[in-house]
């Protein structure tokens, strides 16, 4: 269960022991809540508890055009490799950040992105943590990532050439609509290191905080789930539901009983 | 000046009048409207008028798993045809249609429209037609367009192996984001039939109806007219913005100065 799916009700310390109440056997934590705990407290309370990892959300944001932020970005996802390494994470998720106003240089920016994720290679050897690089869904090209296919995150980790330190994420809601999903998870192979599963509602009124509940929307998620395990995905698969306008209002635990129903009903 | 970008303002007589009266050459007519005035006297007033016609929107939404309401789609996109060699338009634009949740079958949904796609061909020819295929923005796949990028564009045109009935519509705003944008327009060449500008909002708040004015976002709108100029496209650059926060707000002849401004210093 991805933390983000019960994030207005539970703080990371309640939504360890409510996971562990419910059966649910990982937990994926956002760096907010992290540092709220603080890292090594809630590394102590996860291990305690018996759950696993499944990821940390997120790192990355190293688009800008301007040297200096984008040197705060590179120290920021130096410090989030830390943290999933003390965390023991399945692996890191990391979002390229978005194109700027200030030049609208697409190829320029996912060229910049590229170059500064080799840099990263001797950091994440070190700390062995494993970088997710997740396709977000072309809407965010402007504000969180300008990774917007599979296809272009398999073109990275082929120039990476650093298999044993980047991986994909994939993520239903972010992949679903595109012609080539099915060729590039088999592509991705062994490179997959997360699962993403929630639905895209037909009737989406926001651009990102409005995704459905599995079964609830059009996305034939056992599809992809096949494609993904006969790609040799054998991990955790992690429910992420930002949900303003229905599952954020609702109680955490009975958010957490739907998702274990429809896990079995919908994934 | 594709008619929506002025839509709630003016009827479509008052949008030929306003457009000829401020030197604009063309214009893009919504069937809605077409059916409000009469396709007869529609098309007798544009010929008197001197517009150019750059394209009529839209036709399709063939997508349907349900036969009887795919007959109906087939019949209604037969008329739009018609129309289209009415008002003897450059093109007509053809929008594939979503995909069902009854089904949630992208592939199979796919392959239905371009099946029947391939069955409007004797009619458009008979007509002389060109029918536009439109790649929408993935966020329309649930509502509106499985045909999500360019590349499936071309191949669907490769598939159909009748290129003098159809061609490809190339809008900036729902394909500025693919990393594959530059080579896919180069592969399209002389299919491209129709080149629609408008720009993406940074904070872009609604799915469909928050286009921005050209130069107020981050596309990059002239290295993509570059790219198709280069494809070999010389026909008409149609303005096309569904603004209902901003410019739909506007009084038209407005709106229609600072398109006229903008085509100048941000196309």
């Amino acid at each position: 269960m991805n933390e983000v799916t019960v994030l207005p009700h539970w703080t990371l310390a309640q939504a360890i022991n409510g996971l562990v109440r419910h059966g649910v056997p990982a937990i994926s934590v956002w760096r907010e809540r992290l540092h709220e705990l603080g890292v090594a407290e809630a590394a102590r309370r996860i291990a305690g508890s018996g759950l696993k990892v499944s990821g940390i959300c997120f790192t990355g944001m190293i688009s800008s055009p301007d040297v200096a932020e984008a040197a705060q970005a590179m120290d920021d996802t130096r410090r989030a490799i830390e943290e999933a390494a003390t965390l023991k994470s399945q692996c890191l998720i990391f979002l390229a950040g978005a194109v700027d106003a200030r030049d609208k240089d697409l190829k320029a920016t996912r060229a910049r992105v590229l170059e500064r994720l080799a840099a990263l290679i001797p950091d994440l050897r070190a700390a062995k943590v494993k970088l997710a690089l997740e396709p977000l869904h072309p809407t965010a090209c402007a504000t969180r990532s300008v990774l917007s296919t599979v296809k272009l995150a398999n073109d990275w980790c082929d120039a990476l050439a650093a298999e044993d330190v980047f991986g994909v994420a994939i993520d239903v809601y972010t992949t679903w609509w595109d012609p080539e999903i099915e060729s590039e998870i088999a592509r991705a192979g062994k490179r997959i290191c997360a699962f993403h599963v929630s639905d895209w509602l037909a009737d989406t009124q926001d651009l990102r905080l409005d995704r459905g509940m599995m079964g609830d929307g059009v996305i034939d998620i056992p599809a992809l789930r096949r494609a993904v395990e006969a790609a040799g995905y054998t991990g955790l698969i992690e429910v992420e539901i930002f949900s303003a306008r229905n599952w954020w209002k609702r109680d955490a635990d009975e958010v957490v009983q739907v998702v274990k129903q429809r896990f079995q009903s919908a994934v």
